[in-house]
């Protein structure tokens, strides 16, 4: 059987996370990998149902049961879905994990750090992922990419204001710093398969 | 402007905790004491449709799922009703609260009271009533009366088994002794007029 192993995807709106766990998983089949790919807030049908009430705007949700609801779905999909997955052999590829929630709702929110791994260690007995890849993207490209995909709107996250982004992305920065052999800091830019190729670069000392 | 007191009601299934809740709102309008009546979970839009998600047969939310949803559908609670009805000079009457949390989920679900605490603390800044009413039944009597209003099946916390609710009724007891400036214990064996009466005798001290 083979070691499962748990990959999360970081980075802000526009990094191109959904097209390059596309191109690993594609890769892994290629080696014969088996893996499952999945996101955050979701992957479960109770943290999905929680996800469609956590990007509605018909709740206009505070910061701290913002927290607790990401915590929630959190919790829901790695005892239904991730350790299983992992106890399993396989690789999880996940779009978004505890990372989002510290660099959203505690860096750039008003909760901090401590208070969001509490919830995870409440919630999730604190499971932190293998490798973490944070894309990463200059600002401006960043903002060019989001407003072709989705007319500068997106959901009630995703349409906050460029310094709330600035915050996350550098959030993420100092996480990526203090935690340098979880994370992977990968440059987002250029073209697709480029931005694969660092990706399988950067993971090659754990691929089977 | 009156001053706004949280009164809470708590105790297992059947102890007439809504049937007090009505005539205590009933004896405050008498006295024109302004007053909202709420419930938990729920409350709010954004609580009574986390509501909805927590008893629901469909998910089989696990214990640590449980507790951040609940402390979840509390913090929107205490948020936009509970704070800004007591800021407003207004009692508050509420079926169940923190200490069901406590009851159930920490006492006697898998979790722990300090847990339980301290997700109200992330959630809610550890919001305490000003007085908490118990409900106690004997269990024979509180049986009986469950199987009167539901036919003994009730929704997926209220038809767990015997063995549980009565850790649970352990619970609310060790509780009520650790807190007695908080808590007011009230026997809830008699007609619904006896209750009543003992309740206002309990809160004669703080009513104007």
């Amino acid at each position: 059987m083979t070691t499962g192993r748990f990959i999360t995807f970081e980075g802000g709106e526009g990094a191109g996370k959904s097209t390059q766990i596309a191109m690993l998983a594609d890769a892994l089949s290629l080696r014969g990998v088996p893996h499952v790919v999945t996101r955050e807030p979701g992957g479960t049908p109770g943290a999905e149902a929680l996800r469609n009430l956590l990007l509605n705007d018909a709740f206009d949700w505070s910061a701290r049961t913002e927290a607790l609801l990401f915590a929630a779905a959190r919790a829901d999909h790695v005892a239904n879905l991730i350790r299983p997955a992992l106890a399993d052999g396989q690789w999880v590829l996940c779009d978004r994990f505890v990372d989002s929630s510290r660099a959203y709702q505690g860096g750039a929110g008003a909760l901090g750090d401590e208070q969001v791994m509490t919830l995870h260690r409440i919630g999730s007995e604190g499971l932190l992922p293998d490798r973490t890849l944070l894309l990463e993207l200059d600002a401006d490209e960043a903002a060019r990419r989001a407003i072709v995909r989705d007319g500068g709107g997106g959901d009630r996250i995703g349409a906050r204001d460029a310094a709330y982004h600035a915050r996350v992305g550098q959030r993420f920065r100092q996480m990526a710093d203090a935690e340098p052999d979880r994370f992977v800091s990968v440059d987002a830019g250029g073209s697709a398969d480029e931005v694969h190729a660092r990706i399988i670069a950067a993971l090659e000392p754990v691929l089977p």
